[in-house]
């Protein structure tokens, strides 16, 4: 696995400037160092050696002491390596002198000629690992390192990745292959991939993963066990030798399936026993274990509801069974009612999780988190943000995207999602009035949460270039980018990633960001309009099928009829939902001249006729967006082509075949979606172009 | 396994009536037999003994020599068991005197009181096989055998079921559990299974099967080689012993996979020698094999195409591998563009199998015969019979019906599909002018073919009563019979069946034909409205999904916008589909006036304004079949439990739970077709209905 597809960003090409290469081969070919037997730290400066190797033909010498003129120094500034706490830079920005956490790092540039050094603080083993990532990332991009004097530190303390894998092999919403975990209900202990995987989590700051499935089937349920445990506890060394924590996701019903208990009910004490010394055996096995994530009551998986219980009662029960060991319950919010009515208007799945947990507010344990996705609904191209977000203070919280692109084209199409997950971090909840972003409670700064973060759901599996799309990568990138620091740019992310990737030719860069800047709105457009979403095929959620789920029990419904489209979410007419948002966000969901456009018929049901603010018509806007969005597809390709001779083969043949796919899929989407309306509403096209 | 759910319509049931037992007792007490060592005769007597232990409670004992003064006597006339050919008797409709082919029988009463006798002749071991099984349907209906006299002849040759199973276990559109034939991808070895299968085709007069399924897999295209033949041949030798004559489906490209040839081109050497030296290895095994079942060229299988060679070509082929062993090859004619872009309106589905085949009439060998779905599409609840029936007069047919109610509810709804075969019978083709209905075509009487006949895709599994709906056993019943003698009513099978199946509580027998014959149009009435079949789920084939199949690439639209719906097929102004069939039915189903309501939507393009024949528009009819179909589902669990009490607990409750569930489902149905519609068309219901 040494392909450019493998390597994704850390391709460590060689520099052919030889000029850069003999300034940084001066300054890293003497590593002095103080590592403090960490074993995070150490594996750090294995990758720089490694790296350099790569780009600059050396291999770092380690020593302690000071020998050469110019050198690279190494240390962990912390008396204790966990909690690096005293005060030792300003941050990048200059906002004046911080303390450096423990995963914090300082890189300081200092001297001249022949006699500079750089100096790398962590805040621990961790904040070594991060540093010497940044470092590398400078080294790719080209940077030079005179005059260097930044201080970083992670907005958010939980930074994690949740694979959807299963012991069976398969990946649930898995688009990039099988598990590079499992196989056949067996550890496919293909460690070096692992490890590989890891570093590459770590390279982007990531510092936590569950490792199967949030849907639990019956070999995962035993994960928890002794059977399991010592392999377990492999994956888990290997991890945490880059900085990340491992979760498991559990049943919540394991006590009736495997514990010999005869219920689960989280108040029955045999059961609470029974999870204490579950978690006092897991960490015999795993010192450092992170948690459990779990998904409960929702979409037919066991929970508290059984028992007449509530959420409350049922991850207090796990926090209780963790608190010992210092762990953490990741309980997920994604609960509605899956069985639901087509013909029932007045339930509104949108509606679900606030209604199920604000009520719970403050009845959690400290050591609970709640984890939300980012929209009521469920990852789709465009939807509201989740009104949940500030609505329970007193409750730790994680944000959930999803990396894997379930409704955004199955790293068939690109879609570059960050400029998305931006929206939901920069949106203004006013929770606490102006300024209550999303980022700021998610990062725990607002409500002063004792833990939070971001989750999402990963987008990698056992194909060559990990992620089916090697463009896709961008998105796993993307997201330890943005969740280390939410206020980059998206576009400096990408920037970032297509120097790692694909090297320094500043025509490439360009092509490539502007590709991916330009990919999100291209898919939406020739996709789902307005924020309408779920007009699409059933249980694969690829392709178009505008009825698709329209007469189902998902709760998932457009009301597409001959006059017009769209949900009546609205407070007097519809199901109330706006209500649940702070003001002035409420009211401006719930008036039809205010909402924006993009999510009008997430809020409203509009005739075909009705204006937009674009001055376009509903149905004239979904012929226009998906006419044009087919040509941008088009435009992907063509712009993409132009790169041959730039792109190794290798990389140009896997993304332009994906590109083509992408081309001709978004045709049909276009065709579908405006032949659907056309025969619905029968209204032509005001430019006469062909609709089926 | 001995439950009234399993025994089906041979359950035997004691006859209470004394009187008629006793007259039952006498004549059966003494069986006369003399039966040329032959096994199916053998098998017969078993049958009879069986039959009276469990009727009567006597076994009847056999001799070579009359003692008793009441006797039953079985012969063979024929000299040659397998070509019996002497005049014996007049047909049962006392149309002349007949020949006794090998597979009739005459069966009659002689003498009176004391001394009577009666006497079977077979034309053959297979004569007594139908001759035994057809008396044990007289006694389990309590018919009078006195003055008995009749003579049977089954009408058509091939009279075939065609199993779907495959290797691992599952079953192409099976609804009734797992593969009684194989499980893992080995075989279940469940002979006892098997033979009670072969009992129950062997009773309605079957003759034929072919035991996996026409996609032929991996591990099934194994099955003509001598890693499997052995166990082939075991399974062989049980249907043998019931009349029936084994088949295998082959994979057209076996001797690339599996043969050590380079090519499958029916036109080469290597490959011609392959496929003889193959027959004359299974033959070797199976003396009397029934022949190849094949699948070529249709839905991705392989066939001659990829060598540009013909349908004719491949079937020779085939053909003169197995001509010297005397088999056949069944060439299925379901062959279409499967990957057609829905935007192309030019290509018809309908079309295609009439357009592939009727340009190589007079080019198959003797011994190969077409396969013909009873339709141009898929077995769906309505559509045409396929014009190809009688238009290629120099090629032997058989016809193909699905038993298994893919499109008609998945044995969870009742549909009693024998009133649709008949109408397929009986449908004129006018190929040689008036009277040439199908049924004279597949009986090979039209055009004389050398060999003829009809098959049907299997509806069982390992479900205990084998169809999974205990109603659904009709199908296979009514299948047997229908072929037999397509001239039996569909009312007459139905109440045969009841009769055999639940005895003769004459309020019992009319319930159930009742409900039977109610079936399929109630299934029609809420599921697919005037012919346009496919609004469905796809891949499932399970519940309403109008626009499922509408932006596919199966052929397979409706073209339903606000103003209209339906297909035109017209010469005119549509695909010319109407122009396949003989005059005057070209005319008729061109004609918007003439053509049938039933089928109005399978070959034009109306206004939902359009008003039928019945005086209703369209629409209305939309509105009015659904609301009444789904009453009539309710109206079909309310007849039956009112049969509490008759029913044994067991099947009373199966059929109970599927009928409660058809019921909600075709509200489902009702629900989501009318409000489709509504919303598309805008017009209220003329009854002010509830339409969502």
């Amino acid at each position: 696995m040494n392909s450019t597809l493998y390597q994704a960003w850390l391709q460590y090409a060689p520099i052919k400037d030889e000029e850069l290469a003999a300034v940084y081969s001066r300054l890293l070919g003497t590593v002095v160092a103080d590592l403090q037997q960490s074993r995070v730290a150490n594996a750090a400066i294995q990758e720089l050696r490694n790296a350099c190797r790569s780009m600059l033909g050396i291999v770092p010498s380690i020593t302690s002491e000071v020998r050469a003129s110019s050198y690279f120094e190494v240390r962990i500034h912390a008396a204790d390596a966990e909690e690096g706490t005293e005060e030792i830079g300003e941050d990048s920005m200059g906002a004046g002198r911080v303390r450096l956490g423990a995963e914090g790092f300082r890189l300081e540039h200092r001297g001249h000629g022949q006699q500079e050094k750089l100096i790398l603080t962590g805040g621990s083993g961790k904040g070594v690992l991060y540093g010497v990532f940044h470092l590398l990332r400078l080294l790719a991009s080209h940077q030079p390192l005179t005059g260097l004097n930044i201080t970083e530190q992670p907005v958010n303390g939980l930074r994690m990745i949740n694979q959807w894998d299963n012991a069976d092999g398969s990946v649930e919403r898995g688009y990039s292959g099988h598990s590079i975990f499992y196989e056949n209900g067996r550890f496919t202990e293909n460690w070096d991939r692992v490890r590989d995987y890891a570093r590459l989590l770590a390279s982007v700051g990531l510092n936590a993963i569950s490792i199967n499935n949030v849907n639990v089937h019956e070999i995962e349920t035993k994960f928890i066990t002794a059977e399991y445990l010592p392999t377990i506890a492999q994956l888990a060394d290997i991890f945490r030798e880059y900085g990340i924590t491992l979760y498991l996701s559990i049943n919540f019903a394991a006590p009736l399936h495997i514990g010999g208990v005869p219920t689960s009910d989280p108040l029955n004490e045999e059961v609470r026993q029974w999870w204490k010394d579950t978690a006092d055996e897991i960490y015999d096995h795993i010192p450092d274990f992170g948690g459990f994530v779990v998904k409960a009551d929702s979409e037919h998986r066991p929970g508290p509801f059984a028992y007449g219980r509530d959420h409350a009662d049922g991850a207090n029960m796990l926090a209780e069974a963790l608190e010992p060991h210092g762990g953490l319950v990741i309980w997920r919010c994604f609960v509605y009612n899956c069985m639901q009515d087509w013909r029932d208007r007045s339930t509104d799945r949108a509606r679900a999780a606030y209604d199920h947990f604000t009520p719970l507010d403050g009845r959690f344990k400290d050591n609970v988190l709640l984890q939300i996705k980012n929209g009521p609904m469920d990852f789709q191209v465009r939807e509201p943000v989740s009104p949940l977000f500030g609505s329970m203070k007193e409750t730790n919280q994680v944000l959930e995207f999803q990396i894997a692109q379930e409704y955004t084209g199955q790293q068939r199409h690109v879609c570059y999602l960050v400029p998305q997950w931006k929206e939901v971090l920069d949106f203004d909840t006013y929770a606490n009035g102006t300024g209550s972003e999303v980022k700021k409670i998610v990062d725990g700064s607002l409500h002063g949460m004792k833990y939070s973060g971001i989750a999402a759901v990963s987008n990698i599996g056992k194909d060559e270039n990990w992620t089916g799309h090697t463009l896709a990568q961008a998105n796993l990138y993307g997201f330890g980018r943005l969740v280390w620091n939410p206020d980059m740019s998206a576009e400096g992310i990408a920037e970032e990633w297509t120097r790692l990737t694909f090297g320094n030719d500043e025509t490439e860069v360009a092509v490539v960001c502007g590709m991916l800047m330009r990919s999100w709105p291209i898919y939406e457009s020739y996709t789902s309009p307005l924020g309408v979403g779920w007009m699409i095929t059933p249980h694969t959620h690829y392709g178009p099928d505008v009825d698709g789920y329209e007469y189902s029990r998902w709760g998932t419904y457009h009301f597409a009829d001959r006059d017009g489209i769209g949900v009546d979410r609205t407070v007097a007419t519809g199901t109330g939902y706006t209500a649940q948002y702070f003001e002035p966000n409420a009211a401006r969901y719930d008036s039809l001249e205010d909402c924006p456009d993009e999510l009008l018929l997430f809020f409203h049901h509009v005739p075909y006729s009705h204006v937009l603010k674009s001055g376009k018509t509903v149905i004239q806007h979904i012929y226009d967006t998906h006419f044009e969005g087919a040509e941008a597809a088009a435009g992907l390709l063509k712009a993409w082509t132009s790169l041959a001779g730039k792109v190794d083969l290798e990389r140009l043949t896997q993304v332009t075949e994906r590109l083509a796919d992408q081309a001709e899929h978004a045709k049909h989407w276009r065709d579908v979606i405006n032949t659907y309306f056309y025969r619905k509403s029968g209204v032509p096209d005001a430019q006469g172009r062909t609709i089926y």
